[in-house]
């Protein structure tokens, strides 16, 4: 057995027994899954070292945990439930194969939190940077909610404060692994972003949200994403958006903009989502019900009235998609 | 819109408009299809520049629509079909877009030309190297044919020459361009492997293959990952393996190791399977209806007997698992 089956298959060993949905998992050609029940739904995304992860202040296990979650964000914010995942890995000949076991468990840990059955992989070799890409197959039984219902009048809601992930990695870069004490949560929030996966359990009971998605790139990108889609404009009101105490009292110590944390921050996997006013209140109570705090931040308008935010003066300004690129061209920008 | 999204875009546009099994493509959270009528299968693969690839000798379009091809043998030497495929593409600043368009042209016309609906992707930034992670759905209507069921007495056949991709990547590597007028089907079954997406209907008339695996790490390693799977040995017959005049010129002409390439090349993506004695001519005749020439070369054995070939003179020797390891650990080994 030459050294890649070894470390695949001890890689492969951290991983918890897959459900019963398998026919056939990880070790032939492809894996094997009964046929799908409800609508499936697909989505891929690929974590690079030195981009988007950073060994020298994130632990291998939370570097796992978090590839496998904001791929699964990507399936709640259709209305989905994750069912199956493939982990493409590149290796880096720099990264021990303890530091790529330690991740492996992360990945292992968070498939089996929210189970998810790991059914195939590839391990390569990458030479500069470690590389994760993660492919989910999920499941829909009602209507998957896209990012192309909203309508002028509808209700702009968040599930939660936005900005946490941004300023936790700020605190992480500039105040290293004492950051985690100063300010747990929101480092946490950067290191281990808690997913909404249980929001299909309110979308099966109030199944009348008109537009949704998953805030990874940031608020005002994904607003804009969201506009492009349902060609409308918004209104937003930033005294609205919640701030918790902890992203207020890094913004004020630190002198840092926290503005730019809400709307430019990203990778904070909340849910921003659309639906029709006389439908928000029973939305609100249902979401209540599972543990879900929705706010109101704002409406729906017209596509000719554009993307605007109204400040805390009370101030109407632009909201420009200055959301997190991923491509980083340095040499040619 | 950001760089991000005017790359994505310009890409994108390459792509074949999706069948009516997509309820909703590229664009969204995640992409959405139709339930599947039968079993799902998931695959994952992954080609990295300098190690899989190299545009010093490849055409962009050609590694394309090799990356699409050698996901798509997985999923045929399950038995299925190829269905619906996730990119996801890491973009190095030293690759121009140009090229990064011509190689995303390459994916789309071998989606095309399998029918595959690509539903989503995902563009990170990988400076050193271009990264092609490709998942795949497919779909098995049939039971899956999978690694294990191989038993002794069984007939081992293979469905063309191999050795060929090898010895088309040595060419290309000393030869340069030249290679390609030199040797035309060499180097042309390392660059454009051709499928053998149409074996499924030669399986939905004899469904009586034991254990099929596509050869891409080379000849040697995949009897090797049949008889881990099926727990059974080989006695394999050098001469019975199908060689093509082009490959015996190139190995007397460059005073290469005939069977070095056939045994340990890799990327040849011809079928290796196993049959029963009784089921082989039915099999071997449907096959030869729809275009596939398979060969018998050798038997399966009890595990006791372990992986013998029996070379041109007639000594038995043993067969090791010489494949190609996808990773290099040039810094430790």
């Amino acid at each position: 057995m030459n050294r890649e089956f070894q470390l695949i298959d001890r890689l492969t060993k951290k991983l918890p027994p897959v459900s019963k949905r398998v026919l056939l998992g990880i070790g032939d050609d492809a894996a094997v899954l009964k046929p799908s029940s409800g609508k499936t739904l697909l989505t891929v995304d690929c974590l690079v070292e030195g981009i988007h992860f950073d060994f020298s202040f994130c632990e291998p296990e939370e570097i796992g945990a978090k590839a496998m979650a904001v791929n699964a964000s990507d399936i709640v914010a259709m209305g989905g439930k994750p069912i199956a995942a493939l982990i493409s890995l590149g290796v880096s000949s720099a990264v021990s194969e303890e530091t790529l076991e330690r991740l492996y468990q992360g990945l292992a840990d968070h498939s089996k939190t929210h189970s998810i059955d790991v059914v195939g992989g590839n391990i390569t070799s990458s030479p500069e940077r470690v590389m994760i890409s993660i492919s989910l197959l999920g499941e829909c039984s009602l209507e998957p909610v896209s990012r192309s219902g909203a309508k002028p009048g509808d209700v702009v809601f968040l599930s939660g404060p936005v900005g946490e992930a941004a300023a936790g990695l700020f605190l992480l870069k500039t105040k290293g692994q004492e950051a985690r004490t100063l300010f747990p949560k929101l480092t946490t929030h950067y290191l281990t972003p808690k997913i909404a996966v249980d929001f299909v359990n309110v979308l099966n009971r109030v199944n009348k949200v008109s537009s949704l998605i998953d805030i990874s790139d940031g608020l005002s990108s994904e607003l804009w994403h969201l506009a492009e889609s349902s060609k409308v404009g918004f209104f937003i009101e930033e005294d609205k958006i919640p701030v918790s105490q902890e992203l207020s009292e890094a913004a004020a110590k630190f002198r840092q903009n926290l503005r730019n944390w809400q709307f430019s921050g990203g990778e904070d996997y909340e849910l921003l989502g659309t639906i029709a006013p006389s439908d928000w209140p029973l939305l609100k109570k249902e979401a209540e019900g599972h543990g879900f705090i929705l706010s109101e931040i704002g409406r729906v308008v017209p596509l000719e009235r554009g993307l605007k935010l109204q400040d805390r003066s009370g101030k109407e300004i632009p909201l420009e998609a200055t959301g997190w690129n991923h491509l980083s061209f340095s040499e040619r920008d």
